[in-house]
């Protein structure tokens, strides 16, 4: 394991585990992603401290906030980036200066919509880079750990789904709503719900790697629509059924590196969502 | 007006409208009214900033918790007392301390349960004057104002009532829970709603002077068990009906003053909790 993927290890744990969250962007106005991300994390129960980082209020929903990161008195286990992605880098810049070194970044407009996209996408993992931050994103959902002593909704999903012991990953949001909107319905439970959209730092591999050594996670279950690395993901794949006797359910849609992933996986079909979620859950 | 009655008028316009509200003596312990007053100030969507104090607590619904009030690093306007009995004294010496002037003290066992009570309401008092502190309460259901630009509920009613123009005032905590239930089943709103309990500092005849001037309220509807002063009372409601023209309609419950109190309201009859209502806001 090289040491940027130890690096990731760590800070997923504090991704899961934070003890205290910043809100970077959020506003007052309901029905927006900004608000309804910190409005999560105060219906979800969250065990922790959530500081509201925003620069035109003072408060949000009772609680102070705070011009920018920087001013917050106490440290910070784990930022929230939902600013527009034209000044994410900036908020990101001062998530290095206030020594934070989990990050997810909620906000659209990188890599999905071309090439300025893309370089906005690399200026942010150049930063990241240079103060040893990891980054889940951008244009993600979030994270959800439904560990009764953290009780973190860090995500735009409109309710935590109940606990249990699936661990979920998925590159597509939309996918990720559909998946919480069947789970509840069914009362199907989850230990860790992750969103990692572009994947541009933190990546599947990371992320299995980590729930491999999760003791609340049983069950893994992932949905992918690049791989990052085919024969890296086998490798660890292998090692997740070997080392933990974790069954692995991976869906891969799209074109590219079909045939490897069915190796690594239960179920390697490409089906739509309805179809994924009740071959999953069975 | 007497410098005492300045500063209680000074002081009830920060309880209605402060900035900053310490809740001291909250908890994590859903259905408790030490939680359920934080809870509801949270979900009534408060303007201002909420600073939850608890000795035990680091954190409470994902907010950052204070030890002692004296810790809180920003000014308070407005301090909320749940505390036991038996401490509320050492936490009022600490308001005292961090310089806040406006305090609802939510705690029973004062004045309501014997002389050991009444010993503990008169040293509150004692420490109110040292630090021109003004009280609402013991032993009350606590105060809201439905004012869109503040929206505070400090109390433990189940619910925020819907804005309107009628002031209520009520030394009975469950007169105020039947009044607010019989509201909310006819959509009639208010303008502010005070249970004040015992008062052993902030009486009736504050309130009402401070209603008179306040142009959200067109009606008083006041019920009192007891009179600190009729004479006063009757005097100040003549002004209010004189200089405001706002209609005043006193329930006066128990054996002491019943006469006095009727030439000065719509209705003095003693009635039931319903018949109250019935009348009231016909």
């Amino acid at each position: 394991m090289t040491n940027l993927q130890e690096l990731r290890q760590r800070n997923l744990e504090t991704i899961f585990h934070p003890k205290s969250v910043a809100i970077i962007g959020t506003n007052k106005v309901k029905g927006t992603v900004p608000h309804d991300i910190l409005d999560n994390i105060l219906k979800a129960d969250f065990d922790g401290i959530v500081y509201p980082v925003s620069p035109k209020e003072t408060s949000i929903k009772g609680i102070k906030a705070y011009k920018y990161v920087v001013d917050v008195p106490d440290n910070i286990d784990l930022a929230i980036l939902v600013f527009p992605s034209s000044v994410c880098h900036m908020a990101l810049e001062q998530c290095g200066q206030k020594g934070i070194k989990s990050v997810i970044i909620i906000s659209a407009g990188f890599k999905e919509v071309g090439e300025a996209g893309l370089q906005r996408e690399k200026q942010l993992v150049e930063i990241a880079r240079k103060y040893d931050m990891s980054l889940i994103g951008p244009n993600c959902l979030g994270v959800i750990n439904t560990a009764p002593d953290v009780k973190l909704n860090a995500s735009f999903a409109r309710e935590m789904p109940e606990t249990g012991n699936i661990g979920f990953l998925s590159q597509s949001g939309a996918l990720c709503t559909a998946v919480l909107d069947y789970a509840q319905a069914k009362h199907i439970g989850f230990s860790k719900f992750i969103s990692f959209g572009n994947n541009a730092d933190i990546n599947e591999i990371d992320i299995l790697y980590y729930l491999m050594n999760d003791d609340k996670t049983k069950v893994i279950l992932m949905y992918l629509e690049e791989i990052s690395d085919g024969k890296a993901l086998i490798s660890v794949a292998q090692q997740v059924i070997e080392k933990s006797g974790k069954p692995i359910l991976v869906i891969k849609a799209g074109r590219t590196a079909e045939g490897a992933l069915a190796a690594a996986s239960h179920t390697g079909s490409l089906a739509g969502a309805d179809e994924v979620c009740d071959a999953a859950f069975e």
